[in-house]
This record gives structure tokens, sequence and C-alpha cells, in this order.
């Protein structure tokens, strides 16, 4: 049991608040003798990190990572690998007018009403912050199963809708998804997220967003039942990133819409390789990788920090309101894909490790 | 780590095959000196068993429960608590025809590349036969709930889409579901089901489904930042569920289309208690429980067992086609319902007792 | 977190009470594709069931063990294992005179205090007989390991102090040892043994004992830094055995008055093969097997139910006294010895898997 | 599974190299509102800290502890805890000389067949430099367990026995331990014990010690059956210290040597509290704390690094000798005694909050 750890056989655990002296996490159980630099890790927190364009919130994070432990002559020794991050950007006296009042769409009341007291100040543990120290381990996981797997092993996500605005999957480009600001697989819907984006900035507004995330290169047979299936694994991991409220895999809730006739994803052999006719199962049957590429999807809800006021109480319990400036992200949708992406990467290297341990001994 | 085994301090281990002798569970971690019967076990199971309507399958299980330990002069003792079901109707010989094909859309392929071994028979460990331990799991921690938190606690699931049916989910009648046996919440939409869901069984075809759960009486403070989040817990436990291909959490998957505006659940107080205007948080808020219904939805993928000709591969990496025949839902997701029922008793008690262990000693 | 778990990978659950209809045991993350069979089991099992000496309890249990799960055509197909042990002679009512007193030197006081409810017949789930299920689930983790290690793999436990008669350790002869039912290693002690004993069981007394578990052909490398050690979880295993006090790796609690030099155990290799001149380490060096002997030795202490009137309470608390007739062991460390090799090879098998799952990926 | 995570409710994980920039632990599952300051936890580490006497190394290390998260306003808000020690005194060049030889008696070997890597400087991860980690989680537990069970809560640690040399158990002082830097418990021996320690220093040679940690106060029902007993989680925290090799639970080993009568401590009941003639159970009775003194004694080998030339091989097999110079304690037994009590501290916090949570719901 661990409130903040993840992860079975490759374990991250996270700490920090987001406006304490620094966050980081700590890796247990990766692989030994496994090439891994700073500049490779930072390469990853440097997609995530805030102040990057006009569509992000304006705080300014280097988002530097220091390895203090767990490497030796530039590889991993499979001992514990401890990543922290300095906090610079940390304008506390931000927070001090809503010290005592609870946001709306926050986790200001439960925080309070669970442990008694909370660190107010950005909303300290509780904030996305937190998300710096997972991208730095997904960055970890990443490498290793790029070690252990080869290049063909991929993981790409985007945006694929933002607020009412969806775009055409099937022009997903990878390519352009890392050359735009916004995630946006479909270069034709590029210029129209972001005006309508700017709109919903100006008006101190925000909105939520659909993300994907594919994983190519997935060995078949990841993924463990009753309780380790790898999607149950890959819904927790989504669903434990702020603010997400549903997880798809494959078709996910359109599924129900299907007959079994459509949903089937027919088998055929080709050329001495299993090939599939179709994706609904988003590359897992019984919790098990089928081969296919892994697809998941999660929606994240629109900012909770918005301009116009909100009614609310406060810890006392007295009716009162809100309305909440600070520097926030119009939609922290766009931010969850790196987020994402390093969730996907240290399911599937927990799931890599435990296959190899029960069934590759 | 732990493949088959589902909680952190209310913990189950299911065991069994589809055609094995028996199926069974081992629950660690139940509180002690809480009165439990077989019966109040048995009522949980009667409600998932097969064969009960011409909705779902034709094979006729009893579904008797035997309570082997951990219950002394009829209460929890605090040891663990074994429960099995012998298995009755198994017609072994109708498998036999496909010992060596893959079924589309279910997981015989994973399980074999996985294990290089794999029970055949109507599934084996992969069969939703399985869920039936999971259901006393779930009636055993029902009634600790209600004995620690009273009455007001109250878990109850429906079918809010069948197919390409929907409902008016404002009708949602609690009586009602439980009257008949498609747990249809809108009377007004009963017989349309009905008559949809025959003509889908006569045509060897299949649909999916969409099933909610709610738990009305849920403290305030359930749930752990930021790996223990309730709504992870959630997830996980129902995307563990044979066939479930996405879960939402309160307005879920279409939080992507709200604004901040629209989403924010605003907060009041009102004689001494706090309330919420609107729950598209589905009662959790950072991970943490709200006070508020939690509610969860997920969609289930239709049968993938279907009259119609698919093609497939054999275990030789040959290509052919199949034809499932055998007695089968045409619609898994309704006996999915005292599913989720019971996954959502079990995540609740295990965050219960999770929270008095961290907050209230 | 689990109470009545053992294990990381290969873990197993035990179930069941003295004196309740059975007793169990549930194995998760077992390899696929070994050949196991009942009898496998039932070898194991023979050595510690009760009735076959003079110098041991007169309860008469057959110890059958039936397999409910994950076997499949005698293999096993990774699946959980569930095993099941029918109680058969269980004489309720001759504990019914102790129901209200506290046995001292028993877990009776303990457990009531703890759960405020205890089943007392025979100690409950506080009883010995729960070790029946452990050595079911080391005879599977033995034969795993004689699969992958080959036959040179071996564990062989021996009673190697008798109360207060000891016995020359350098005279430790495997054979001998399975002929004997004492497990007395050394040929000239056993007479000895024997008539010390019966006077021991004549005056209604007890004594305890020291057993050793040695095993031979374990691979360099298992166990992990720092908080996975072998020697912890050997440790850990063989305190979770009923009536066990003291642990020793090696020298033990010898090491105490040894000097650095002959501690040391020198090493040199020899024809492409690392050795060691001596063996204080018991072949663990920093958590981490060698490729020595591994070699753990416990005190067992008396069995506490003895004929003379001992002072006592009860539970509500009055001064009482009480003196136990029943059908005890007059030295419970000699059923030890197969509960002790049990757990050896459980805990070498778990961190077999685990080295391959961090170590050879 | 977790390699260097320790505990279950209440967590500490640490990581860090004897000679890399800093170690460190995080806390996880710390109850929230427990006023805690960097001072207190300082205390015990100074305890802990090299070159404070003649009889330790001369390493020079400030063990200044630095808290990073999880505090806010001087109090735990139940969020993870990260505390960083940076090394100061790190001499890597000492060790360039061994860096390609493996120590006999330390963990220099194994690793290396292990991992095929290896952090050499100081032995890296395996140096008991990470022991100031944990000594700066049980301060935080023990302040938690003050907090909650009050002033009456106390663990004491002492050397019992110096290589040799014994002491009378009976003369135990508690505040004359803490006046000595040898943590002699008995004040007649103080100065045969300094001039012993001092001979052995000065021959470069080494001895080991037997230490006790005795817990007050501890409330009966701490402890639980099967597999997490109190006794295998102290068991288990003893052993995992560097160099133990044998752990006694009360009469531990001698045990064996007792009658059924002599063992047997008998309860009675005085002016309404429960007490026991005796204490050979060491406070625990099937696993469960009874509410006496917690007694655990463990085993410490000496030193392996000493002076005279040993045997061993280096990493390509050849045969050669070693001779350790560097700065050593010539009994690593006397540090262990802060250690041992921060162990005691973590599994009695550990368990009273799995009781909290099992028992107290």
């Amino acid at each position: 049991m661990s409130f903040n750890t993840f992860g079975k056989l490759f374990r991250f655990t996270t700490w920090g608040e987001s406006h304490g002296p620094a966050i980081g996490c700590v890796i247990d159980g990766c692989p030994p003798n496994v090439a891994i630099t700073e500049k490779e890790i930072q390469i990853e927190l440097n997609k995530r990190k805030p102040g990057q364009s006009k569509f992000t919130t304006q705080r300014k994070e280097d988002d530097k990572v220091n390895i203090l432990s767990g490497i030796f002559k530039g590889k991993t020794t499979g001992t514990p690998i401890s990543m922290i991050i300095y906090n610079k950007d940390m304008r506390s006296r931000d927070y001090e007018t809503i010290r005592n009042k609870f946001r709306p769409g926050h986790a200001d009341y439960t925080y309070f009403k669970k442990y008694g007291i909370r660190d107010y100040r950005g909303g300290g543990r509780q904030s996305a912050r937190e998300t710096a120290a997972r991208v730095a381990a997904g960055a970890l996981a990443k490498k290793v199963l790029e070690t252990k797997i080869g290049k063909k092993y991929k993981v790409v996500g985007a945006v694929t809708q933002l607020g009412i605005l969806g775009c055409n999957i099937k022009k997903w480009n990878d390519k352009f998804i890392l050359k735009n600001s916004l995630f946006c697989p479909d270069k034709s819907m590029l210029k129209i997220w972001q005006k309508y984006l700017l709109n919903i900035r100006k008006a101190g507004s925000s909105c939520g967003a659909i993300i994907e995330i594919r994983a190519k290169g997935v060995p078949v047979g990841l993924g463990a039942p009753i309780y380790s299936k790898l999607d149950m694994d890959l819904a927790s991991a989504m669903m434990s990133i702020n603010a997400v409220k549903g997880v798809n895999i494959g078709s996910g809730m359109n599924s129900a819409q299907l007959t079994g006739e459509q949903n089937s994803d027919e088998i055929y052999q080709y050329k001495n390789k299993t090939n599939f006719k179709s994706n609904n199962a988003g590359g897992i049957l019984g919790g098990i990788s089928t081969g296919q590429d892994i697809i998941v999807s999660f929606a994240v809800k629109p900012t909770s920090s918005i301009l116009s006021s909100r009614k609310t109480i406060d810890k006392f319990g007295k009716n009162t309101s809100i309305s909440v400036k600070g520097r926030h992200d119009p939609c922290v949708g766009i931010r969850a894909v790196p987020i994402g992406e390093a969730m996907m990467n240290c399911v599937l290297l927990d799931h890599y490790l435990m296959n190899i341990a029960q069934c590759k001994n």
C-alpha cells in the first residue's frame, strides 16, 4: 500500500509541493546497466514545463533535473534513482487571499476535510506540479524499454479534442505533433484550435480536452489476469493525472454501441506474422497485450481556476464566493500529453518486467 | 504485487476456472465482529448468476456459496474468509471443437502467447465465471460498510445504455431497477430494450452496454493522493471486469466539452451541511470523496462469442474461421451490474479502512 | 499489505482454522508449464502431518490435499493454484473447558484483546494447523525450482538441538535425517534424543528445539538491497512459524564473538569456479546469495500446552489457573522441520523470480 | 514489492550511495497534524553519526538533515516527507585501489555478480551510510508514536555484548546508556569494554556485538497473523541492518533449552491490569503484542574491513589478496544501536496504524 508510489516492479515515488523548496522522485526496481543521462530526462521534462507558449501558464520554471543516486559512470546500477527539481518561481503571496477559501473543482475542500490541514500555497501537494516528477520517471522508463525492445518501441501522445473542437484522427502525424505547442495531430485544425484557445484565455475561462496516447512495438503478452490487467493499470495510471475524469482503451465508451460483429477484431496470419483487421480492443485482450498498438485516451476536465466568480464556502463553513486570478493554463489537457506518455512508458516497463518474472524465467 | 488479488487493506484473492471443480475467493483484512451469513452473500450472488432469464446465458449454475473460514458464531473474526462455489454445469465437450482456435475478441490468443499453455474449457481463468467470486467478496464489503456507516450507505447500479438504445437517466428508480431482469432504471424503456435484445439473441449477434454505479452515504475524505486516488482505484476496479473498455467518473469523457464555468460544482453551506450545486466530479475531487454520491459508469463491449463466422488463426498459426455456438449472453453488460456494485463496495471499504489508518488514528 | 499472504512474486495466501471444515492456500505468481501432481504435494505434507509417531500429537489427520485450480493437463497454467485440505479429527468438545481461559504462552490473550472475538477451538487460526497449507505451497515452490535450476537444487532441514541436548553437526547426514522421526542429523544421538523426549512426554512437560535448514545449488545473485534482502525474508519466513523466537543466518548470534579475521570467509578461484574457505555468512552477503549453501537456523520454544497447572486469567479478567490436557506435541520443533523447508523453498523461488525480473531481462 | 522501501502503512524509501552527492529518504503514510522539527530528527541522527569518538570511524559527516516536503507550519500534512542529507567527507580516492577486488565479508562480490556493475566507492549503496536515512525516518516514527500514545512510549537500545565480553543485563540503566559512547548499559563494564575495543582498533582487527532494543508502553494488540506478525517484521527490520546475522525475540535462541514450565509466562490480574510473571516471549504471542515490553536483540558480525591480509579474487576471476586500511569502525555494532531503535519505532508505528485500520474502525 503506497499513497505516493506507482508501479509494481518498476516503482516510482514522488514527493514535493507546488511551493515547497523542491519536488522529486525516487525510482526503485530499474534494471541495471542501462545508459541514461540527465539530458535525456530533461528532454521529456521540457515538453511538460510551463511558460513555453501563450497557451499555458506563465509560471516560469526551468524544471532542471538533478540525479542524486543510482547512476554510476553513466549507467543505472540497479539501486534507487533519486531525482530532484528545485522550485524557482514560487510567488506564494498570490495564494494568501485564498488560504481560507475552497476553490470549486479543486481538491481544497477534500484535502482539508481529510487531513485537517493543508498547504494552500498553489495547491501544495494537489498541484499538477507533482507531474514533473513522474515525467522524469517516465523518461527513464522509456529509455529502459528502448534499450530492451529497440527503437521500434515508441510512445506518442496528442490532443484529439480541444473543448468542443475535434480533429480528424486519421490525419495523425507524429512529427507534426511534436512541432506544435498544442500537441495537435491534425495540421488542418491547428490554427482553429489556437484561435479558440486564445479566446478562452482572454475570457478568463477554460476548456477540457481529450488526449490519446499510442504505444507501438509493444510485445504480445504484457499484462496479467485478473487484477493486474494491463488495461487496469493504464486506466489507473491515466486517472492519477490531475483533472482526468474518463479513460478509454481502444474504442472505449463507444464499444457499447457496437455489435459483436463490428467490434470483433478478426485475426489472420500473413508471412509468419499475426495480424488483426481492426483494433477496437486498443491492443489489449483479457488484460494482455496483443502485439497491436496500445491505444489509450482520456478526458481532462476544464481548468477549475477561472476568472468568473463562483459560489463556495470557507474553512469555517461560511458561504462566500471566489474568483481565481493567478497564472493558469486555459486548458490543462495540453500539458497532460507528456504526462500521459510518461505514465504509458512506466506501466509498460512495469508489465514488461512482470512478464519476464512470471513467464520468461 | 499480486495478479489475482484486489485491494490494499480489504483484499480479496480469487481463484478458479470456468470448468474446473470450483471457484472461490479468500478475503483478507476484513474487520472483526461483523455479523454475516451465507444467505446475505447468496442474495448478491443470485443477482449475477446465469440462467435467470431469456436475456442471459442458459448455463445453469446454482452459484451456492460455502464459507469455509473466518466466521465464528456468525461473526467475522479478523482472520481470512474463504468462500467456495462449486461448478455444476460444466459441459466441457462444448469446447473441444475450439481448443486449437483463438476466438476473436476473447483472450484466447493472448493467454496462449503469454503462458504457452491455456485451459480452453469455457475460457478457463479468462471466463467471466471468475466474477462470481468477487460478487461474494463485494457482498461482505457491503455488509461491513452498512455496519460501520449505517443504512444510509447504499450502492445501486443500472444499465443506462443498451447497445444503441439510451434511456432517461433522470427517471432512475432504485426499486424498478431491482425488479427487472435488464437492470433498466427507466420504466418507459424496458419493453423497447427487451424487444431489441431478443432480436439480437435470435440473430446470434450481441450488443454492448453502459453501466452506471452510484454510491450514496459515502463520507468525505475517502481516497488518497497521489497514487491511491479513489477514482484511480475505481477505474482500475471497473476495468478489471471482463469486456470493460472505458470508465467515467461523473461527467467522464464528456468533461472535455465543458467550460470551466459549466464544470465547476459550486459549493454552499446550508443548515450546517456542505452542499454542491452539481456533481460533474462524480463525488471525487483530487482523488478524495467529497461526500456527494460517487458516480461511476463504464462501457462493456458486445459479447465476443457470436454466431456469424469470423476470421481467425489456430494455435499452429494457420488461417481459419470460427463461429461460436454455445450458451452465451447476448449482452454481457447486463450481468456486469452486480459485479460493478461489488467492485464499488470493495473499493469503498478499502478506502474507508485506509482513511482510518492514516487520518483517524 | 497482506496479513495472510507471504511472498512478493510467488505469493501464497493461507486460510482456515484448526477446527473449521477445512484449511487451504491460494498460490499466485507460479510460473506456467511446470509439471506438478497432487502426489508430489502430498509427499511433503506427509512429512509434517500429525499422528505419525509417539513423538508427536496423536491427532489423526490425513492431510489429503486437493488441487482445485491452476493446473491443466498436469501442468501449471500461470493462474492461481487453490489447494484445500479438509479437517477430519476435530474434537471440538476438548476445547469447551478452556473457551474462556487464556493459555499462557499461547496467543489466546492477544487474539482476544486484538479482535474482541476468537475461535477458541484448538486455537482457531493461531493453531499450527495452518502450517499444512504452507507446506503445500512449499512443495510447489520446490518443484518449480527443481525444474528451473535442476536437481542440484536441494533443501534439507534437521533438528540440531533438542531441548538441552545438542548433536554433532559435522555428522549431518541427509539420508539419515529422512529416515528418523525426529529429523535428527547425527546417528549417534538419535536414541538418546528419543529417550529424553519420551520422558518429557510422560511427564506432561515439553521442550524446545533448534532447527537448521540448508539449501544447496542456489545461484549467486538472489536477494536485493536494502529492504528485500534474502536474509530479511528468510528471517521473516522462519519467524512466521508458530513458536519460533530466534533466527540465525550462518554463524548467527555467534558472530558477535568472532574477530574480523575469524569471521571473514576468504574467497578463491579454482578451476573457473569461485569458492569460499568458510561459510560464516550462511551463503548471504549484503542480502544477496553468494552461491554457497544457504544456512538458516531457528529456535522453537517449548510447547506451551503442558500438564502442570499454570496461573492465568479468564476473559472476564479474573485470576484462575489452567492445566492443558489434550493431544499435544512434546516438542513442536520436530514438526517445524518440513515447515522450515517449505518456507526456504518459497523464499528462494520468490527471489529467483525477482532476480530475473530485475537483472536478467 | 519494493527493494528499497520498508513498511506497509508507514513506509519509508531510502536512496543514495556512500560517495554520491547525497542520501535521503521519502516517508509515505505519516499521519497528518503531528508536530515535528528538523531539530528533533537531528537529535537521533547525531546518535548515529560517525567521527564522534575514538571508538568509531573517523569519517567526518555532519549528517545535517533537510526536510524538503510534507511539513507545513511545523506539522505533517499527510503528504510524503522527503529528507535529504548531503555527503561531505567523500574521499573517493581511498577506494580506487580496491575497485577491482572483492573484499571478503562485504557485498562487493554479490553486488557485482547480481548487477554486472557496482559503485565501488565506499561500498556505494551497500555502505552502512544508508542507515542515516532510516534513522531520520525512525525519528519521525518515534515522534508520531509519542504523540499518539504519550510519553510512556519509549524505545531504548544498548550493546549487551561486545565481542567476547558480556555484561550484567540486570544493571541496565537507560540514562547511563545515553551517556557513554559504547551504549553500554552496565556501568561496571564500561572501562573494560573501552580498553578491549581500543586494543582491537590498534591491532587493525574488529569484533562483533549483540544489541538489545526495548520498547516500553506498547499497547496490546499490535501485530497480525499469520504473515504480518509483529515479530516477523521486527526480525526482518533488524536483519536489514548491515552486518546483522541473528535476531532474537525475548528469550530467542535460548528458548530451545527451556522446558514448557520455565518458558510459560504466567498471567495474573492485579488492580484491573493484566500482568505477566516473566517475559520470555519478549512481549509478543502469536505475532501480537501482549502489552509487556517488546524485547529484541540481534548480533552484528565483526567489521569485515580489517588490516590483516585476506585471500580473495578480483572481478576478472584472478586470485589475489586484500588488506583494507581506510577509516573503519572497529565494531560496527556500536553504531547499530540508534539504527535498531529507529527500526523498532518504524515497525511499531506501522503496526499501530494497521491495528487501527483493521480493528479500531
